[in-house]
């Protein structure tokens, strides 16, 4: 907040503040323990809807229902007899070439992110797209290649068929281009089955209503993860920037080892490859920096990319570079469409994991960009036929050899500031890319790779900025700045796949890190408000004498039970184990009774300088600390005051349960025990606040039973203060 | 509760709220908004100690200090030096004397276990003892071979060395029995370097103060885990109370394996073997039953285990039946002592993540029974102290050529029970166990193999009566029978250590499970009481003309935003998007304005037929409900309405934070956007009964910026509902 926007805000405050202050919050009634809160609630009926009724409903059949089943699985039906021609058709044509004219390069690119020769990327970028059309649910995404799956993918591809692949039937006799076309065709047939896979796997998560997956690929665990992939991209690159040709890694420590190599043969950089490159690059970042600069002023954004493609496709074809310079280019790009085959799905079962990973990572990418467009739009997208639109894309497409897509957010942006207006759009730009295919595919033989590779680094310069997230979110989340640290370096290190996997494991150990950690408390009274504060922070909070009043900010479960218990015992400094043996040393003339009382200051002293306000009890006991001094005053006094109730030491103790959400049996155990050990040393504990689930999980876990009984339960702290004032008549607060 | 004690406690809490009656809840105060309890709440000094002073007070050095050190490190120099050796010295040599009686055939047995020759059972039972007399915090359990931590090692060792297992330097010619010598000789290398790391492990995790670790297996965990041991154990120990001559198995499956092997060879059973073992296995179990029955009236258990050892023993040498009856019997033990051997170092790198398993799970073992012993005796065991312990018996006794150890369950009963008072117990057993290595041990070469399986059946009976958990647990807590059933399933199909893995990562995210489906409902408010409870639930619960007060019981993060987000448009009703929407389609005639309302009576009559008391609001809209009439009313109407102010829907939405304990910036971030959406709509979101560490994670996500503002903050629902009321001064609650 700006510090002219703070001075605004207090004004408000206290305008607000006076007009509340004639409000008062006037409440008069007897005080409610919870076994006279049960004995006066009524419990509504129980619903009577039996699970065969439930069945029924939900399997009930009608036309209705079966019209609006098709209508969520082709929203098209829905959106296209309502197409406005008139208002939407001259836009979603603008939008369609703009995005086609990015798709086109984008698909010769990342096609080599893949692993597979370039014309498969152009298929990518055509089938799924038109698919998408009938299927999705999104106006906006522009579906299609995207470099981190296409990452993810080639890494599989490569790990299946490395660079030394020997095909099966042929001896090692054959000649080596025949064998890069056979890897090749290997790495095609890989990157396909994984496609048809993935489109599986997301179907059957969509049709069982998976779309709810996505929430546990939390913020900084995406931008940890798209970050590290582009690391990895920026690192397959760098051979095809420099024109240095060197195994392509996969799997652990990937970007290492690719590394290394790199600088091992860095000698051997083609110096015209590099120069084409890093004019590209620089060109491409130029452009990028105009798009963003006159965002507004442009009509439709400059096609950088196309521009470099078909520039130094020209220049390449002029000046013969392949031949002249060995320059690396794209090769051959067949023209047409290829009949459909079915997947080899011998290799199905190496595949299982890897798809998993990238059906799950394509659709978290697909459906955050989706929303946040809905959002923008005011229209609303359904996740799960989202998965099943994409699932299906990729699952037709890939009888057409397709690799897997989602939609990519450059070229989305593209598709949305252009001013698309809906999936026609979309059909559009796979047209175009037809059309590429279909007619005049070959032109694009002579691009020379280095082009590629500048546009797939310059795409992903965007990802790097998320850097800046490290001293942010070291300000606002220690949590999340390490979640997104972890996730950054494991996907980096162990390769994308695993590294996504460690990161949600990860990232679901920090919640349970949170409820291991909670902040423990000793709560005071704020004079006259029944509002309680924590002693140590706030000075207005005053404890009760002889009351405790213990706060927890966490559920009480097995992974906590027992620090719960030791934070209780060490917070309110009353240890029944201290106490009992205190006593027992008091009747054996011998041994020490000082030591709970040093045990206790010691445990007081932990608290830091401050010193507690107790108020004085009954004007005598004035200089009495918790009790300490009459529980065990020395050996000559405390024989004398074996029998005398000690009055001034904490009699009650209240736990806070205000903000347990949920106990498990091992923590209802480790409660009912300190209960009990408590009352051995004449100590009672009260429960105040729980929320009424809470107490009907309780009821299930027998906790009500023994000496622990609904009566000691009250709604409200302040309630149980009251009560235990009430039972020792003499206390104030 | 039985029902008579039902009564009694029902006259006690009417008796305690008469008592009550008396006292009144009173509160009279203006009514608090956060940013007011800002201004006026002092914060105490934050204390200046720097994390060098911190430091240097955490490394202070003083003869104090290091006096306290040893002390923890070697417990037996607190307590030798007071042993009253009148009182606790005769119960001590009984109860060690009768510990060794057991600890000496339970050696023997868990060495099959193990898949090592008897004499290292005995090994185990001798030097780990001796030590934890010196380093143990617990009085009370005795440390010795253990079926489950014999059954891990054992099966680490088959792995490594199966049966199959050809030594590398003499060729296959040797003939077989000096393949099985060599067999053995390995598994022994096998698991003593396990042991060597297990103990290094420990004495890291206990100086590290990991000793916290056991918490995560928790109780049912520890049951399921158990009861698959024993599974286990039972399954390996058929072929020996068979006679049948079975390859051994180990990893995943390895249970199914070896039931299929037994039965496959059944048909070569031994009827010898069987009819011993059977009569051992009655004769044992019914001295179990024995001691069970007659525990108060025997001095000592009748120690069933050595009996069957001494007589089968004597029965195998009378008859011969290792020649005569193809018995299996024990075999060799050599007597004396071995000299001290480094372990072999060559194979550590495969056994790393199984020894972190083994560790793990001794030590749990351990502390738990410690733990109870230390509460029934009252005195208390340090746990990272019990893991260095433990570490050090099994680090230096490896280099003695043994296997792991910790405490068992039933040995520690036998020592406790028998009146040991000290680990002079322990250490009396150990010197008996000594006696019989140095002298005696030949004397036991005879002993039938079908004597120790069924020696280790009877033992794991007791564990297979957790069974009984699961009815018990299926009334108390779903998701603990789910921790259960699943530990044991995978326990039993994937192996203990896998198995064990698995099961902690299931438990865990039965923790993340239960935050992501809180309870979310509407609160009413019962009247007069300041005191607000689910409307769904309770009769007396009624909602507030115009305010919905949305209650959820757990913490708002990234893996449940959205579905908090859902929660609450659903259960309070009030979906932003289509009031939007239903506003929008006022201004166009043709559109049906009357979606938003029977979207909203959908929404309502999913919640059951039970019909929320609404009290009428200004006498003139009694028929209405939520404000639905009013919103849509109808295209006619609708119309007309578009200017009015609709004062009849609801205006305030206000959340209960009361049990909501952290959130993260994806949660906040999910608030604020809907707070934002309510406000488009002319709805106010108020937030009640944060706590104040939650504040303040909310200030440092820059939660309070734009809209939001802390004056839409409260202590408690109640103060946000007075204020709501305030604003809307018609209103009536």
């Amino acid at each position: 907040m700006e510090p002219a926007e703070e001075e605004t805000a207090a004004a408000a405050v206290v305008q607000v503040d006076d007009a509340d202050r004639l409000l008062m919050h006037k409440i008069e009634r007897p005080v409610f323990s919870e076994a006279h809160l049960r004995s006066q609630l009524l419990h509504r009926k129980e619903k009577t809807t039996t699970l065969r009724q439930k069945l029924a409903l939900h399997f009930q059949c009608s036309s209705q229902r079966a019209k609006a089943a098709v209508f969520s699985f082709l929203p098209i039906l829905t959106w296209l007899p309502k197409y406005p021609v008139r208002e939407y058709l001259f836009h979603d044509v603008v939008s369609g070439l703009s995005t086609g004219v990015v798709q086109l390069p984008q698909g010769l690119a990342y096609a080599m992110l893949a692993a597979v020769p370039p014309v498969y990327g152009l298929y990518s970028s055509f089938y799924p797209v038109l698919l998408y059309t009938f299927f999705g649910t999104s106006r906006h995404i522009s579906i299609g290649t995207f470099a981190v799956i296409s990452l993810m993918i080639g890494s599989v591809a490569v790990r299946e068929v490395p660079d030394s692949y020997m095909p099966p039937t042929n001896g090692s006799n054959a000649s080596a281009i025949f064998d890069v076309a056979d890897r090749d065709a290997r790495r095609v047939q890989v990157a396909v089955v994984l496609t048809t896979l993935v489109g599986i796997i997301q179907m059957i998560l969509g049709l069982l209503r998976f779309g709810f997956v996505a929430i546990y690929l939390t913020e900084p665990l995406v931008r940890g993860f798209t970050t590290a992939a582009a690391v990895h991209v920026v690192v397959s690159q760098l051979k095809y920037l420099l024109g240095v040709k060197t195994k392509r890694f996969s799997g652990p420590l990937s970007v290492i080892f690719s590394i290394k190599a790199v600088l091992s043969d860095i000698t051997s950089t083609n110096i015209t490859t590099l120069i084409l490159g890093l004019v590209c690059l620089v060109f491409l970042y130029a452009i990028k920096h105009l798009n963003e600069r006159f965002k507004n002023k442009l009509p439709i954004p400059i096609p950088g990319e196309i521009i470099v493609v078909i520039v130094s496709t020209g220049v390449s074809y002029g000046m013969t570079l392949a031949a002249n310079y060995k320059v690396d280019v794209v090769g051959e790009i067949p023209t047409g469409l290829l009949p459909p085959v079915a997947p080899d799905f011998s290799l199905l079962r190496t595949l299982v994991t890897d798809s998993f990973a990238i059906a799950i990572v394509g659709f978290s990418m697909g459906i955050s960009l989706a929303k946040i467009f809905a959002l923008k739009h005011n229209y609303s997208v359904d996740s799960n036929q989202e998965f099943i639109a994409l699932g299906l894309c990729n699952f037709i497409s890939s009888f057409f050899q397709t690799f897997t897509i989602t939609c990519s957010m450059s070229r989305s942006l593209v598709q949305e500031s252009t001013g698309g207006k809906t999936q026609i759009a979309g059909l559009l730009a796979s047209l175009l890319v037809l059309l590429v295919i279909v007619a005049i595919g070959f032109v694009f033989e002579p691009l020379p790779q280095t082009a590629l590779a500048a546009i797939i680094m310059v795409n992903l310069l965007g990802m790097f900025k998320q850097f800046r997230d490290i001293p942010t979110l070291w300000r606002t989340s220690k949590i999340e700045l390490a979640i997104w640290l972890v996730t950054f370096a494991a996907s980096v290190l162990l390769g994308l796949d695993y590294g996504l996997l460690f990161a949600i494991a990860f990232a679901l150990l920090t919640v349970i890190y949170r409820t291991q950690s909670p902040k423990n408390a000793v709560l005071g009274q704020v004079a006259d408000t029944g509002l309680y504060c924590e002693v140590d922070e706030y000075e207005e909070a005053v404890e009760c004498e002889g009351i405790k009043i213990f706060h927890s900010n966490a559920s009480i479960y097995f992974a906590n039970s027992d620090l719960y218990v030791s934070a209780l015992k060490e917070k309110t400094g009353v240890n029944p184990e201290h106490i009992q043996a205190s006593r027992k040393a008091r009747n054996k003339p011998k041994a020490s009774s000082s030591l709970t009382c040093s045990l206790k200051r010691n445990a007081e002293e932990k608290d830091g300088e401050t010193t507690h306000q107790v108020l004085p009890f009954n004007k005598t006991g004035g200089d009495q600390k918790n009790g300490c001094l009459t529980e065990g005053h020395g050996e000559a006094d405390s024989e004398a005051l074996v029998f005398r109730p000690s009055l001034g030491s904490v009699r009650f103790i209240i736990l806070d349960w205000t903000h347990a959400g949920f106990i498990d049996s091992v923590g209802a155990k480790a409660v009912k025990q300190v209960i009990k050990e408590y009352a051995a040393v004449d100590v009672q504990v009260l429960i105040a606040g729980c929320n009424r689930s809470l107490l009907s999980e309780l009821d299930r876990l027998q906790f009500f039973s023994e000496i622990v009984s609904p009566e000691m339960v009250f709604p409200t702290v302040h309630d149980a203060v009251l009560h235990c004032q009430h039972s020792q008549p003499n206390s104030a607060c």
